[in-house]
């Protein structure tokens, strides 16, 4: 069902970096380029200098290179108050719709006790079904907040599908990029994306003996 | 008067949630159906999970199976901010308005001393009047804070009459069902809605008992 | 020049009530009937009951029962956001203007050193000369806060003149009743309001003893 | 490039008062008047008062005596919440838009370890370019907030190309002289204004020593 369908991936700011730093290695592996910026007033008031190159902070929508109906969204920020939230949401919805999108993927870190590594969730009964097939655990009970959340929770108020994958995170780090990985894997399979995963992979073991070694200098 | 009106109850989250426990109670009491979602940019931005289904935080009006002129209103939460909160409790009483409401009862906590289990207070003085006839003293002087006291205060500039059902609670509970129960006899009474409070008696004698065995203990 | 316009007093809660208590008692001297209320989703989100009668927090428009070209304007609170604050004051001077409103005078406390008991200012220079010719010594440096000083200052935007008039306080007391009667002698003086203000002066004597006795008990 | 323009210079509160300062130095220096008056609902809610006369807070758009091409904004305040900065930001920046400004630079503080006295940042590459040509360093990792950031940040959505000139200041005084000095020394030569810097030396130096003789009392 899911592959039939024209999707979003979307990735903003989080817990753990975990949405955005898998979104954006979707974005760099497919090769997207941006079609489409969002600016909020909502956002933190401030533009961003990288080399004396002043930018706004925005949201991305970016296309593949190669592979039809498959969008990616990411940014710089949240905005930061809840109506900004609500009215940045509805404003990319609109668009997406507008583009033809079906389905709202995002990205999500999940912090709790948890023995799975990824878990899902959807705004309707067959698409939860759907990750159950797929071997993504549906969460049992909880909440999903900020961009990430509303995404997929306003979804069916355009017309659309929302599906939430939260990828298992103390929460502890700025970014998790074992938790990132996880969730990449998890999409990987679920839309067939063909993404190579071992480049990461080294960089979340050196993050986890890092904070493997950290943990130890505790006990001394 | 207020049997031959179109009456809307509302209990929305509060102090104690006895408001909304004694609304929910009232819907499934009387098989009530979901008529109409609000939602607000002033929710929490969040969407809930429950086996893997997720929803946006909402309001719900809803109607009962058999008897007419008769709606209830609970939801998911308040909105977080004052001026979400008197967008959608216009948003709400428009939409009461719309569907013929006369009269719009709210149920909320009473935080303070009285020796009243319930107390009454109405935007008209013949509303007071009858709150009186019907053994509901009436509140000598106070505030009702949040969406319940904003539906029934707003509610006169939609052409409606607020009335405010007010149940004592020490507020140190985070549901007080002795509280919710004191509500729904007074406003069974009031709208001889034939509801059976038995069901709901053993819980709230279980958690007065739990309660005083936790008073109790910090006497050891 | 004041007395030949048509003049709106403002007194809306603020520092020791003062204002407040000064716009209430002109109103109640001059018979005043209301003739619009403001309301504001800015308000503390709340109704006030007193006697079983619930009442939305509002801003009233009042007209005196002889006394021509004057209104008096007070509330229930100011709003608690500063863009509500904005958008009431909005709203209330185009409501004057249609009126035929020429000048707004908003009482308001002083908090500060100063030698005078009562302190102007106004938006235009003839208006604050006016002001030093009836013996009401102008502000050299300062601010005024909140809804009295916005009613004033915006008061040019409307092509109204804004004038404040500033009874200095201590800032200490919840309700300074002797500040509120330097205010009331100033602008009694101004307008010729003829106000008996001997009525206030017992009440303003107690609590000056009354704070005189309390000082005194820090001492022993 | 930049001379070929058609410039607003933009200083407004902010750290150290650094790009206020330097905007308001330069409209006394070219005699400027004031053309246009901004106000928002997000500035600070009061009016200021100065020997007896009452201002509302808000922005000014200034036009030089005798340089066409040049326009100067300054201000009270920058609005107090977020939504209200972008607000005021896009009103001016439409405004200035109307007014056939091509290029808005903005004068800001910069607070971190920088050897540079004065760096810069562009919306487009090309300006960015300009910049260094002028001996001005471009920042290579930062961010600049506030009005002075976003007026830069939003001018590109408006047709404009946007600048920001940073004086780099430790951020603990509330008005850093040198750093304004040190601005408009760069302003100077990079739009030939002709300003005299020499007046505002004298005065630099003596809060320098003053700072001087701080320091040193600290380790006595």
């Amino acid at each position: 069902m899911l592959e039939s369908g024209f999707i979003c991936i979307c990735g903003l700011p989080g817990i753990g970096s975990v949405g955005k730093v898998a979104a954006e290695f979707i974005a760099t592996s497919l090769q997207c380029s941006t079609i489409e910026s969002f600016f909020s007033p909502g956002f933190p008031p401030q533009v961003m200098v990288s080399e004396g190159l002043a930018n706004l902070m925005h949201g991305e929508l970016m296309r593949p290179r190669e592979r039809e109906k498959l969008l990616i969204l990411s940014g710089d920020a949240q905005p930061l108050e809840v109506l900004g939230m609500y009215a940045l949401a509805g404003e990319i919805l609109q668009s997406l719709k507008e583009k033809g999108i079906t389905d709202v993927i995002t990205l999500a870190a999940y912090v709790g006790e948890s023995t799975e590594k990824v878990l899902g969730a959807a705004t309707d009964p067959k698409c939860a079904a759907v990750l159950e097939r797929c071997n993504i655990p549906v969460l049992k009970s909880g909440a999903v907040g900020g961009l990430n959340g509303l995404l997929a929770g306003l979804a069916p108020i355009y017309g659309l599908r929302g599906i939430c994958l939260l990828g298992a995170t103390s929460g502890s780090e700025s970014v998790d990029l074992s938790a990132a990985i996880n969730l990449l894997a998890a999409i990987n399979e679920l839309l067939n994306l063909d993404l190579d995963l071992s480049i990461l992979e080294p960089a979340a073991e050196q993050q986890e003996e890092q904070a493997a070694a950290d943990i130890d200098m505790n006990y001394r």
